[in-house]
């Protein structure tokens, strides 16, 4: 889609999931031109790129780029290292440890990433699906975290130096599963162009029983919506 | 080298440039298993990370890796586009104006992939060689923005939940760069196996004009070190 020129610029951070496809809506609807940035980092589930592109063409981003990233190199993650199983037992997060499916230290390189383009870009905002209910052991994802990335910066960019601050905006941070879901139907979030699988097949079907489909699939059955999502198992 | 296990381990930046070189020694000196840590981001001069390859084995690192980013292709610096001209005619940053060769956020996201490193090795400390004296126009060089990514860093990670707090470290960056080099001679670095141009060559042969070859040269003169850098144009 071709950018209005009146409207300010977001860089937003888009996996092919369903909470950053909301994000993607949300900042759509609040006028801005959005660049979205999306990530080869070693994952399993490289499928969820190609919902990526999908969703940045339905909702009318100006432009998407995928970067490379080396971060699985460093393994310590069920998602990049393949000797580390996913969890299917239970809604992670949920012990209040730290789940086997953290990325060491992957917010802070995705929303790097996403702030040398919004330098470039002059992008007043930088939007990110982080959510802290659903997630609550992955410490990036909480909002002191947030708060301290927008700090670090605006001190770290030409922008920052300028006087023209970036925003760091987590729209969901405190929603439920349900309520993103019912937030992004309000805007026309067409849910089955997205996938939140750990173990997604090549064919985009979902495998319907790791931490990650079982909380998509309570989100749906809470908000009352019609799950469109197509699972192996049921 | 091995490492000694009765070490803490750190995570050490690594360019192949005179300043990270002394970082590492630094380091080393200060008892660290260090981890170097080098990226290929399509700067102009790939040749030094043939130098950074050499200084981490010199210095004694335990391992080094070098990480493709794709940062370049966002455009913005001289170092990355070559559309733009390196400047010749007087020391960067020396106006208070941020120099064209700064790269967009580069410090943040070589502190990010660094940080997610640390996270998986248990290593306590990062080192960076940033430097306020002769490097003022670059935003991600000052203090506070430091303390402010450290400050990210402790919420960002498993680290800062379990209590074990990761520091930035920063040896250089009060020193001038005579100081620098002062240093590094007392801890043994060689600097002929170091290289700072913007516009090396192949051969790893300094232009010997650039800003960053006159910052170097004037270092060697300042701190009364014969300067063992092969130069194009004197």
């Amino acid at each position: 889609m071709s950018e209005n020129s009146l409207s300010p610029r977001a860089v937003v951070l888009l996996s092919g999931g369903l909470d950053s496809a909301t994000v993607l809506a949300i900042a759509k609807s609040e006028g801005f031109n959005c660049y979205c940035l999306s990530f080869d980092y070693g994952q399993r589930h490289q499928t969820e790129l190609r919902f990526a592109e999908g969703v940045a063409t339905d909702l009318g981003a100006v432009e998407h780029r995928v970067l490379r990233l080396d971060i699985g190199q460093f393994g310590g993650s069920a998602l990049t290292d393949r000797a580390i199983d996913v969890p299917t037992d239970g809604e992670e997060g949920g012990s209040g440890d730290i789940p086997v499916t953290y990325v060491p230290a992957r917010n802070t390189v995705f929303l790097a990433h996403a702030l040398a383009w919004a330098e470039v870009l002059a992008a007043s905002h930088i939007y990110l699906g982080v959510n802290a209910v659903d997630y609550s052991g992955y410490p990036d994802c909480r909002p002191e975290y947030i708060a301290a990335f927008e700090t670090m910066a605006n001190l770290a960019t030409r922008s920052g130096v300028n006087d023209q601050r970036i925003s760091i905006a987590t729209p969901l941070i405190d929603l439920t599963k349900a309520e993103i879901i019912q937030r992004g139907r309000a805007l026309g979030v067409d849910y089955a162009r997205t996938a939140s699988c750990y173990q997604l097949d090549e064919s985009g079907q979902a495998c319907g029983v790791c931490d990650s489909c079982r909380i998509r699939r309570l989100g749906f059955e809470q908000a009352g919506v019609p799950d469109p999502t197509s699972y192996r198992l049921s």
